[in-house]
């Protein structure tokens, strides 16, 4: 099953995607998609549904995190290993866990702003696991039972903040519009085997990022269950996983980075794709 | 105005604090303290009730966070030119930014789960900084108008997890009940000066850090100035802004570190104060 969410930013309507790729309105089921809908029992409800009796949605409105309701938005760093040779960075040992601030989520398409005086805006294809059931301290073995799905993520991170101004990571990858999510929120079982999708992201039409979940250092169940030993995971929480090659700062022979103007698709294999229109910072996030 | 959430976990009702010390019950007035009565217009309609006419709260009441809504934990690091020492670190030229996982959050006197094989679980008695309204790059001279309050806030860190584990800190910083929160909102005009509060904490009974937020290297409106140029601060979000002299960490002749058994009291002056017991991990947190 592939659920969104529809329309514009604060009002947006939940909706599924049909066999033709047509976006089916929900509306009348459900009131959103919310944590309670990404249960078991709840997805087991909207799976239940009639598909072809709901209303399909004419044109081709805007998309929105595909669930609301995200309280945590875990992310994982130098998860595959020629990402970490990029970085000039050793393999890890255990997964690099870090943060971005949720008020950075948005819809899959639309516009991120480059901060005020942003030095290097740079860009990360990921895949985004989404948290169906409450988890802490969970086994590798159990964690996949705490997944309701999976989206693409586009981990846009600030690498001057990220890594020269201090300690912490988390001063890079929270600014407002840095994180977005979907289109669709596919469920676990359309998925299959989260370590076999292919995921690519291209620059103005350059192809930059080419990879797949099959070279991950630490899997999709192994990453569950570590942070969960760190935090207890909430419904609609996203751990966002690591990015394969091909980012801005591991470009040869120099890194280079986004500017306002630039134009970056991005997708993974089943889960759909994102586009966004780089802008620059006019006093407020676009 | 000091506000506070009593009853039982998930069951919490809003109060206020009278002049005598008293819970007086607000639910016939608002459902809960949440972000919307954080906001300057919701502070100014709870501060227009009538105090001797709203219900005393007999007995004593456990007290959880004393309000709802919070979306984002950021925490301060080496804010204190001493702790700065005691940790052998340089003193930062700009804040240290990182994240506490918002499912740590709990009331102020709720126990204390020491994390599974905790090797260096540590204390920190902190200014909580309470924001009301939402602030992307906000002016130092304008930061103190997003501020509704100011709380006191353990931020309980696992040192192993938060320095040894990898390149951020957020490993360590974020276990369930490590974020207690309270006893009271005070509202910024009950407050006055934010950089001339007492604080301290204890440790079963002796007392090992006694500070004030004089000594902070970067103060309130500096803070929210900064970490709203990083992301959009949202009503009802929490900044702890670091601590003085006197961890665990810091102990001479050698570090020590809590112990299930261990009783740690703290507070702030105008604050109020709390009390946790810390407790072994048996399964899930306390």
């Amino acid at each position: 099953m592939k659920l969104c969410r529809f329309g514009q930013p604060g009002a947006e309507k939940p909706g599924l995607i049909d066999a033709q790729g047509r976006i089916r309105d929900l509306s009348a089921h459900v009131a959103d998609i919310s944590p309670a809908e990404l249960s078991p029992e709840g997805l087991a409800r909207l799976a239940a549904l009639p598909v072809d009796d709901l209303p399909v949605v004419e044109g081709d409105p805007r998309y929105g995190v595909p669930f609301s309701g995200t309280r945590q938005f875990v992310a994982i760093g130098l998860n595959y290993a020629d990402h970490a040779a990029e970085s000039n960075l050793p393999i890890p040992d255990e997964p690099v866990v870090f943060n971005k601030w949720i008020s950075c989520l948005q819809g899959p398409n639309d516009p991120v702003t480059i901060p005020k005086d942003s030095l290097k805006t740079d860009w990360e294809v990921e895949l985004g696991i989404v948290v169906g059931t409450a988890a802490n301290n969970v086994s590798e073995a159990d964690a996949l039972r705490h997944v309701a799905g999976f989206v693409v993520v586009n981990d846009v991170s600030e690498r001057h903040w990220q890594t020269e101004r201090g300690p912490t990571w988390d001063k890079g990858k929270g600014f407002p519009t840095f994180g977005p999510v979907g289109p669709w929120l596919v469920t676990s079982d359309e998925v299959g085997d989260p370590q076999a999708l292919s995921m690519w992201l291209s620059v103005n039409g350059k192809r930059v990022q080419d990879g797949s979940t099959s070279t991950m250092i630490f899997g999709v169940a192994a990453i569950v269950a570590y942070v969960s030993k760190l935090m207890t995971l909430l419904p609609g929480d996203i751990i966002t996983t690591g990015t394969p090659p091909g980012v801005g700062l591991g470009q040869k022979p120099e890194p280079w980075y986004l500017k306002a103007g630039d134009v970056v698709e991005l997708g993974i294999e089943k889960l759909g794709q994102q586009r966004q229109d780089f802008v620059a910072w006019t006093g407020t996030a676009a």
